[in-house]
């Protein structure tokens, strides 16, 4: 009998077609199929949070959102930075998801960050922020490594993510979140 | 002759119908009717940022507030924390506001930032990452005073902003934001 | 037979005789009595940080801090915020403790922040600086409650805290580091 | 009649005899020679802050610290990253430089922050902690460009700073210092 693979779930901060974040995400997803399985939710649905829409009557994306994140055993998020800071994308879904405080589907979630950019930093005030922010949802962040990938355009090619140094640092992230996986309360 | 009365754009970072920014907002535009002209730009719709979208065909909602950035002699944002941070809803704005980089309409020009919060802090983390995002952007923010509003629900009765002791603040705090106006090079 | 009251190493920010970091220090050393051993470490001799000095002849204060931390179950930092963020005194402690990187006593090491302030943010912003700098330690940092005194001058009687409304708070957030204190692995 | 060149003061948040930032203080101050004279003031004998010797008696090195300050023309701050933060040396000279609060030698002081790690990110993290420290002080820091010095080790070679590309950039940044000082008001 063979053990299930653990079940991830990843999430790219960036809805541009062509995203790098979303060659990362791949280039993971292709690597650890032996492992672990990744699906990929899009933001692109999701809109605006508005507290008033978050009551019994969801939007459908909101929904599907809270249901996979529920239902998966690590969310993975692969950002850029933008102005210093996380995309309001990204915030915006986690706006979302962190309701209701403190007991919210992502209290307790083992999560893994990484993230890119085009110069030298790879995102790593991105990375501070949504690791304040996660605090705040009593999620299971990653400590280290942290995953920060820098210069990322040049590690991309025909939209497959090709840096073999950085693919390995990603991998020996990807089992600490896996440890952290085996090692939690089951949460559904 | 009279001169013309500094023109104002609000932007609030909450888009609940009752929310406390908006009231805060009022407040302020209120009160400071004789001297500056504030109008409010709602965020209700505009899209999540799109790299893709962002070219010669942007949406609408974009377009106008770019254009009502542009055109104004500065900005008051007012906003509630979430999460440790800035709401995605603002975030995602100023997104689209900060491009093209170091040359969008947000450069030079003056800022005001107001933060609350039922709590006491007043969103302080939220004002820490709208600073460090606004720097990206080369925008003038107001140094100091730092607006904090702290258990914002306890000040606002009927929608009305009623606290005397903050509006004072917030007064010093805009009298601050309409000297740094006048300092200004002309930016339209 | 009794188990061992768990042994908790308390630092102040703050090197004032008459600080207020060590008046809350007391008041929590006073209220845990029955429940745990809360001795204070006083930053008042350990000298600035130089990575010359860190070697197999530390200044004596370094090799007493570091035996501290060391032999203590869990840490209990209290500090004012300066200039919008922590202590240098405070922060200095810290990277003499930090080293060798990923590797030193405050590894896996429980620790609760605390921190206060004469006005109404409570030092949030210090608070957050700490938790980014223990989180580059692999301490073990108490999550929730986030432990914030507003207006801590007021709070402060002939030296002794005596708001009990903040105690409370206090007292909660201790227990959760005794929690996080039994379910460590035992680290010495 | 020839202008008298600016006069900046430089100081590194190592204190290490070998340190990189020392190194990168020397190679900008040997580049700029013609164009703006840069002492160096060492962190090595100031003490750690204690408000209770911050009144008529200050600690020598105190006085020598803020007199440096308050008769320059510009600050240059080079920073490695502790602890994705500012080293407490560093921190701790702030704190007492910022005193009295708003009104300090630092208030309206142009200052240029440069930070270098050896890894990839070049301290960008202790740059934003800088930042937020520095905007309490109200001084005038330099937003753009961030001078970020990534692999920093690989740049020095005997004590000598030999990276032409990030000189090329330091140079840059310190041209808008000196174009900042030259639009500053006299400030003593």
């Amino acid at each position: 009998m063979t053990p299930t693979k653990p079940h991830i779930l990843g999430i790219s901060g960036s809805l541009r077609q062509g995203a790098y974040s979303c060659a990362v995400l791949r280039g993971l997803q292709e690597s650890v199929r032996e492992r672990a399985r990744i699906d990929v939710f899009s933001l692109q649905t999701v809109p605006l949070y508005n507290a008033d829409l978050d009551g019994d009557h969801k939007p459908a994306p909101v929904v599907a959102l809270k249901k996979a994140i529920r239902d998966c055993d690590g969310l993975v998020l692969v950002s850029p930075e933008y102005n210093y800071g996380v995309p309001g994308v990204l915030k915006n879904a986690l706006d979302w998801a962190s309701r209701p405080g403190y007991q919210s589907v992502l209290k307790d979630k083992p999560v893994l960050i990484m993230t890119s950019s085009p110069g030298m930093t790879g995102g790593v005030r991105a990375q501070g922020q949504l690791r304040q922010t996660l605090a705040a949802t009593l999620s299971r962040v990653i400590a280290v490594p942290e995953v920060l990938i820098s210069q990322v355009q040049t590690k991309i090619q025909d939209g497959r993510f090709i840096d073999v140094t950085s693919l390995k640092f990603m991998l020996e992230a990807f089992d600490v979140l896996l440890a952290e996986i085996r090692s939690s309360p089951a949460t559904h």
